[in-house]
């Protein structure tokens, strides 16, 4: 299966795409959306929408993770990460992918196996598990991270789904 | 010129749109966007980007009118007005139409004389001045609200810009 993580942010909008099966991962891409400073904010928002699809037409996932949002510093902030994800989930929508939610906790678990993970932790975990040696943005594996998530959450739902299968007799 | 007027909100979104001239104004089109029920939050997104790109084909506005949003109840009413206001802004950059933002006190000030007023008075108002005998749903009311804002702002503006132009000699 092919899963696209995104992990959107007023500054940079953060995406990964990987393959897994119920005993791999690999990854295909990954990067950041980052519009450009000279444009405003509602032409920012119509740019990220635009790169999200683009970015599903290239890479033709069947599945998009986000994290789901329920906590914002402030008012401000909820508003305008409010306003992205709002421009990333009209993209989603319009490709037909399936979409899937996870809190901050079962991703930072998901990698590190603690959910009060640091950002850096998280970066490097998934750079392990995804045998990915360059550098790779924080936004970036914050997606991969959501990614890795769903594939885990994913996997082990279908093993609960077909008994015995996986296992050694 | 001729302005769409847009109240977005979680429930429904309004919109209007007016004609307006330095002298007066003309009601073209109002109602409110409500997605079905049965649509998930990503597909009703969908369905508001979607609808104010053919309400902006069908009327042709160049113009834009919103509220601009500063303050909600608290960070889980911010989020998702924040996500319904992205699939709005989406929209209206597509459309290449120029954006407004009017405050929450300029758009009731501007349609009843008083910041504070109630949705109710704004309502009445809004029918009164663009002469509409129909019932107006409130979110509509607040898109013509907006729409007029818009308007007189834009009429005093050119006003300045030509002194002498619309006086009495």
């Amino acid at each position: 299966m092919r899963v696209l993580g995104i992990d959107p942010s007023s500054q940079a909008t953060g995406f990964g795409v990987i393959d897994y099966d119920e005993t791999s991962y690999r990854v295909l891409a990954f990067g950041t959306i980052k519009p450009s400073r000279r444009l405003s904010f509602h032409e920012k928002l119509h740019t990220i929408t635009t790169r999200v699809g683009e970015i599903i037409v290239a890479h033709a996932p069947s599945e998009v993770a986000l994290e789901s949002t329920f906590y914002a510093q402030n008012i401000k902030t909820a508003l305008s990460l409010g306003q992205v994800r709002g421009a990333v989930l009209v993209a989603v929508a319009a490709s037909g992918c399936s979409l899937f939610e996870y809190s901050a906790l079962e991703i930072k678990k998901a990698v590190t196996g603690y959910g009060q993970a640091e950002k850096q932790q998280v970066n490097s975990m998934v750079k392990a598990l995804l045998n990915i040696e360059e550098a790779v943005e924080p936004d970036a594996s914050d997606a991969l991270a959501t990614a890795i998530c769903h594939a885990n959450t994913r996997s082990f739902a279908r093993h609960l789904e077909e008994p015995g299968k996986g296992e050694e007799h």
